[in-house]
């Protein structure tokens, strides 16, 4: 088990407005080309769960920095600031650049905050499907974040429902029988990243379908309480 | 195109040892239930390649903590200490937990260090294939790391070639036209990270192929040079 996994962009989804049903559309896009199967996870783009729950703030479309004073008031604490590029702890926790706000993918005048409770969103989302379709999948909320020490970006969960965190791998011995200390394994963060290769930036595909997860991985977990570290565990904040 | 990908964990690999052909032995894995075909991707697992270029050392098996010295002597900086937990940058400019030392999956007597150069590892591996084979395929050397903000490990990339480690999607416009400004997408260490959910920690599959990436990503570049930050930008060191 766990030893292949397919993934694979949805297309076909419209473009999402505030109280849309998301979860509709997502169901709509799956049956369509891939019918949902249980232990199949399912990646959601942050933009469209927050455009569904009308996260979004009109701001001056001239101005590119009109969004900078909502990084702000959405922040618990700002951490650094270099020129236009604030790094903040978000409400939730989140470590990340300008509280998670951004202009990109949205129109020119509103720009798109995270959702309050993306854990939550995902929830919505997988009990939807499961009332609806009878069907057990895991949901991820996916967003887009920077690394302190390493260029690029890569996806990352915000939230999730379904699929365990965190595999904890503590006390289960490695190949040579030895047993691992400390190997705790971010599997929502790595199967968002995976998801990001197939969705793209900008091609408009908001959810990814990856088949094949081991379903020892499917149960009860949030990323807010489970993957966000405790700033007093913290060493460089 | 770039719109699935499947990942599969490649069996069949005997232990690897100093002096021993990596690449030759990654070729007879694959070939046997996966042959190669151009624009394939393979993770390979920083352990078997530190292995078989000899980064291996002597440490006191009885005593957990007797590759600490070392830890010390492969840094280029001690960053932070809180108990047992060294986290450094290495000569590399990898900031990591212990230089990225580790006893997991070796014999109990010895400490395994980063390989040298892993974009060379990755090259060496990549032009054997290319010259045995006739193949063009890129490789990553993947590893395990922790992350400041955020609980759970996921796989990174220490080296790769064949493989632009940073998709630059600036100037190009997303579902709505506007024009992203920042997102450099880090695909290698995505690819790092999925290839990882497939080899999983104690099964000892030290390769995942990952088919389906768009041949537009394959090009040359190095984890070192176009990844690791360099100090004078970073907030957070």
């Amino acid at each position: 088990m766990g030893n292949s996994l397919e993934i694979v962009a949805i297309g076909g989804m419209g473009e999402i407005r505030a109280g849309d049903d998301l979860a509709g559309q997502i169901i709509d896009a799956c049956q369509a080309e891939h019918p949902l199967v249980d232990h199949d996870v399912l990646v959601v783009s942050q933009k469209v769960v927050s455009k569904a729950e009308d996260r979004q703030v009109k701001v001056d479309p001239d101005d590119p920095l009109s969004h900078k004073p909502l990084v702000v008031s959405e922040a618990k604490r700002v951490l650094r600031r270099r020129g236009e590029l604030i790094i903040t702890e978000t409400q939730h926790g989140f470590v990340c650049a300008n509280s998670g706000i951004d202009r990109s993918n949205v129109a020119s005048d509103v720009a798109c905050l995270l959702p309050v409770d993306p854990d939550r969103s995902a929830r919505r989302i997988r009990d939807a499907i499961r009332h609806r379709l009878g069907v057990d999948v895991a949901i991820i909320v996916a967003d887009t974040f920077g690394r302190p020490w390493r260029r690029g970006v890569t996806d990352i969960a915000l939230g999730c429902a379904g699929i365990l965190p965190i595999l904890d791998l503590r006390g289960t011995p490695d190949a040579t029988g030895r047993v691992l200390h400390v190997t705790e394994v971010c599997i929502v963060d790595e199967l968002a990243g995976a998801a990001e290769l197939v969705r793209g930036k900008s091609t408009g595909h908001a959810v990814a379908l990856i088949r094949g997860v081991d379903p020892e991985w499917f149960g009860p977990g949030s990323v807010v309480e489970d993957i966000v570290r405790d700033p007093a565990d913290d060493l460089f904040r």
